[in-house]
């Protein structure tokens, strides 16, 4: 028995709670910049082996609930995108800012809610590591027509 | 008498003008990330003596004077934010980056002047410190029905 | 003869394409604010000549091609702030990241093939240095009537 804190890696498996790895980008971008510890991560939506997941606008398509668990995926497919990145996600030392966009009608007014789903999981595998900074805005449509899409920068440990 | 510049803090009082610190965040997530000197300022509305005010929709519910006024006290909001977190708004070097979000019907066109009311407080307050960048677009609606919502990256001074 | 790559500026001339000097803001605010090596550059539309071009809504008044065509012309005008500021693009290591805003209908969902527009040219233009993340979503509507808005952080050489 020990008292080390499960990495991510282990309360991911703790929670059978699988990374995706989305499809690679075929536009002339890439999905993690880094400028010296920080990394700047392309907006991510949400994935589910390979395929989007999620789809339609908060306000008329999608729940609560189900705006929260699209937010959850996205962060997954941030997670994967990190993972692949870092290989391994004890590598980050802070989730710096989220800026999560929620495909909304015009008279929606709980977005901070929907990235609840987001910011829930990652204080839950990261603690106080997974304390972000972070914006919650409804916009008018998203690419595929996801419901959420994600960008993120997050600060690295030296070495 | 003295030449020396007004903090400011004390262009505020002589505007008769008070820092506004928003009920704190229930979510897992913070408003202030510090990186080295870049502090990272969560999305923030306005919220006046802690309920928040300037709800509805440029191009529908509100004047463009009522959107610069809206734009002011988020402002105002993220000044309280910054006062908690340095003790004193003579740290701040540099205001970097605004990002401004204005809750807009699909034909109003004039969210670059709403965001005015921001920019022109920081002016005042902070001289050429407060000449940022800045972007101002229309959203399709925002958290608790805000008319504005504004993240921030500031520099501060070392040490 | 010689092996040596093209600056971005020759580039340009070799395809005919003239860099776009945007009008001086008129608020309080500035395109570029530097903190260290890193550039923040504001939200920027789509001028030419000085005037506002490309205006409306993808989805509704413009076609995919058109707005992949904005999106080009509004990176003339980022870079041509980057010139200004800068003196030569062959300084830019790497453009680290861009926030692109579509002014869309509800239902439009191809921001990213219209963000491509943006992020084709750099490459073009800079090769490896161009490939930067990059988020692009749907927004309400945009100052002017603009159908693309693009922030942007970038990184540069010492010196």
């Amino acid at each position: 028995m020990s008292d080390r804190q499960p990495t991510p890696e282990e309360s991911l498996a703790q929670l059978s709670i699988e990374l995706q790895h989305e499809h690679p980008t075929v536009a002339n971008y890439v999905k993690v910049v880094a400028v010296g510890n920080l990394l700047f991560l392309s907006g991510h939506g949400a994935f589910v082996d390979g395929r989007p997941t999620h789809l339609g606008k908060l306000g008329a398509d999608l729940s609560l609930e189900e705006g929260r668990a699209a937010a959850a995926d996205v962060m997954l497919n941030l997670l994967g995108s990190l993972k692949t990145e870092l290989g391994e996600l004890t590598r980050i030392q802070r989730f710096v800012k989220l800026l999560v966009f929620v495909n909304s009608t015009p008279d929606f007014t709980d977005q901070h809610l929907v990235a609840d789903g987001a910011t829930d999981l990652l204080f839950r595998l990261f603690g106080e590591r997974g304390q972000t900074a972070r914006s919650a805005v409804g916009v008018a449509s998203l690419p595929l027509g996801f419901a959420v899409e994600i960008e993120a920068v997050v600060l690295i440990e030296d070495g």
